[in-house]
């Protein structure tokens, strides 16, 4: 497991967390071992005793340690512990046409209800969002917009908000500016006006494989084909297998999710990512990235998108707060790059003007900084729950599962020994009040069937322990 | 004119006021005449000051009559100045692809700015809203509605508002229940599903001319030919040329809207209708039916919908709160009818779910009955001022100049003496701060170059006037 880099925080606490977690890693100490006490980390680091508690309440909330009453601190995750790393994926190079099942409205007819979804969703829960303060944004927003937000807004989108996305743009080296922008009902609508900007009916989209089951069904509405491409769990999709889908004349533009895949939690390393660019420049094949999920990284710094090294304008960067404040506000956006007129152009004739007051909303929670607040405690929960499913998969999971390990996002990937079916262990997992996404429903070929999708982006307790508990005990039967 | 139908109304004022405008429009009394005074209609009638002086002020508001100090009541609007109707369009019967230039986007570049754009808009003007209310309603939606709408909403969207919109359906005999309905994203988001529903790129729909260059839009980002049909500017499509369009076999869906057309202000009869249902069951072609305007009716009932004739599904009948409440919500429906399951996967595939929290405000307001006490003021106000947009045009525009006499919604159809190009009159226009939306965005075809829509959902008052005024002078030169 990549450990957080603390090494360089300007955080004293951080830094000696840092040091105590590289240790655990490379099993200087194990599962079960005794930590150094508060004293001897005060004398040994010249700290004061409220810095060394603060740093092992940092390892406290990630898991790696626990305390135990009138005795000390004690290393709880065992570096040895994690699950092994699925291999890079190996789909078909056919592209091939429309879902193949009812499996996905199966899983989430219920979607809205609740219930016994948790599992299976890709959005954080209720309980992690901050909806008081956005219901006061909400409330700041009826006073702050020209008729509270009941007229239509610009055709670019409120200029607040774009502004704000521009800003956080530049932290990844990406320079936009609010003109280069343009606001949409969600990701999904953004992803929906870009391939149909740049696609038409029976051409080919490339994908990473497996893909989330929005975009095969996103495809599937337009007519598009899908050619899904190998895929790492740990950096994304497979170069020279993208290289050879751009040069297939029937592919008309690729969709990269370059920021925590999902399902599978993949990141693109920077020099990926502008390969990835130079080559869709290169073939001249539009790049409509998904990052959806980039804010929501583990480690130290936001990591980049394709767009920070687009210099022609190939890059679609697609984006919302869907995964990190609020899916309900269907506020999401798009820069376009050299295809804006035609993106406006969708915008204006599909739907005239976005919701105005939820924009006004969010672009007044990205303002004053509530948003990148409410984004370190989310990190923090969603990280510490990544390393608890990672143990529970290897505790409790059959032997020989294996497991992606995101530095960001809320979804992980998991496969399980080739025997298991994970269509059937649905339908028995579901009698048992517990769900999660089959495999199956990220893919339009005949894969992944001992796979699934979990959700961490919840609340951890005891119920979501025994869940994991339950479903390893059923997919050992 | 067509007046009020107040003659059996359960108001006694109302009766009153009914009698007297008929004898206005009748040219009994012609502009300037004095009216009985109270006493005498106290006496005559039977009833109290106060209910002659309701009849009075009612008629008053609409402007057929006015007060004059120390002296009494007078006939302010004349029957015999209204302009003439203007004749059924006459399209050529061949199918155009595309927008023809880029006057729609000069004239609306600045949507959402107002300045000089109020005469060429079509939604009603922020002061004719309710907007503190709906602030309120907002506020409550964040306390009713679990999460506060943080969460995405179920697929079909929000069922309070679903059961709201079929309880309105009842009341024009249309037999809905919430399990019809699907929310949208506004009207133009259902209409733009309906087609890409059961058109493909290259197939031709059939519509009235004059068209809202919305529509015209829409067919354009979908690759779809518009067939053009006559219109009258009274009773809506001609039904002969609608049955010719259906027999064409490249037209795949035809798109009215039915009640209060933009821009002419039509209103298809209920036999119309009924025989336009007929026809599209005949040929089994979709009937999209855009009913975003029903609300706003200034006789006494809400006219009925194509959808009350449907029998078989074939209709998708389409609305919105856009015209009457909040455009900026961005909260529309749709009852496909048969193609049910084809709208509902669209809906999914493209964009998730729909604003929850703007979904349950509304869903409040219908439920309150706020939403038709809203109502009841504005179409009283906007009645009021189409009466006074064509005295205006009477007694301002060019000689020979004519006007459609809507009975519902906020625009009206002008057209002037054929040598004006309203391309020349809206650049002159343009410098003494006026716009208004010249005929040739209503049309793919070569057509209209005299007409122009002008928008009467606004505050009247001496500006309003005043810019007529100054337009219809313009236009003289």
């Amino acid at each position: 497991m990549k450990k957080e880099d603390t090494g360089k925080s300007k955080f004293v606490y951080l830094r000696i967390a840092g040091i105590i977690e590289q240790h655990i890693l490379d099993n200087t100490w194990r599962t079960g071992d005794k930590l150094p006490s508060l004293r001897t980390i005060c004398s040994d680091y010249g700290v004061s005793q409220n810095t060394a508690l603060s740093a092992y309440y940092h390892l406290e909330s990630k898991m790696l340690i626990e305390t135990r009453p009138q005795s000390g601190y004690y290393v709880r995750f065992a570096g040895t512990k994690t699950p092994q790393l699925p291999g890079i994926s190996s789909p078909s190079t056919i592209a091939s046409f429309g879902m193949s099942d009812r499996l996905v409205s199966k899983v989430y007819d219920n979607l809205g209800e609740g219930g016994h979804l948790p599992l299976a969703l890709a959005t954080p829960a209720n309980e992690l969002l901050p909806i008081a303060k956005l219901n006061k944004g909400l409330l700041l927003a009826t006073r702050e917009l020209q008729g509270s937000g009941v007229a239509y807004d610009k055709a670019e989108g409120n200029e607040r908000l774009r502004r704000q996305i521009a800003r956080r743009a530049f932290a990844m080296e990406c320079s936009l500016s609010h003109h280069d922008i343009i606001t949409t009902s969600g990701c999904l609508n953004a992803l929906s006006y870009c391939l149909m900007s740049v696609t038409e009916k029976g051409d080919t989209v490339a994908m990473e494989s497996p893909v989330s089951f929005g975009m095969l069904q996103l495809a599937e509405a337009l007519g598009l084909k899908v050619l899904e491409l190998p895929t790492d769990p740990g950096s994304g999709v497979d170069l020279n297998a993208f290289e050879g889908a751009l040069k297939n004349e029937k592919v008309k533009a690729s969709l990269l999710i370059s920021n925590f895949n999902n399902p599978l939690g993949s990141c693109m390393p920077d020099e990926n990512k502008r390969a990835a660019v130079q080559l869709a420049e290169k073939y001249n094949i539009p790049l409509v990235e998904n990052d959806i999920s980039g804010d929501v990284y583990f480690e130290q710094h936001r990591p980049k998108s394709c767009k920070t090294y687009d210099r022609s304008g190939i890059v679609l960067w697609c984006g919302s707060v869907s995964k990190t404040l609020a899916p309900g506000y269907r506020v999401g956006w798009v820069a376009p790059g050299k295809f804006k007129e035609t993106i406006l152009k969708m915008k204006l004739y599909h739907s005239i003007s976005g919701t105005s007051i939820t924009q006004e909303t969010i672009a007044g929670f990205l303002e004053s900084g509530r948003y990148e607040s409410h984004l370190r405690k989310l990190r923090h929960t969603l990280h510490g729950n990544m390393l608890r499913y990672s143990g529970a998969i290897a505790d409790y999971f059959p032997e020989g599962t294996k497991a992606s390990r995101p530095q960001g996002g809320s979804v992980l990937w998991v496969e399980l020994p080739a025997h298991i079916d994970t269509v059937d262990l649905y339908e028995k997992a579901l009698t048992r009040n517990i769900s999660f996404a089959p495999g199956k429903i990220f893919t339009l070929q005949n894969q992944y069937q001992s796979c699934m999708r979990l959700n961490y982006g919840l609340l951890w307790n005891e119920q979501t322990e025994a869940q994991l508990k339950a479903l390893g005990e059923l997919a050992k039967q």
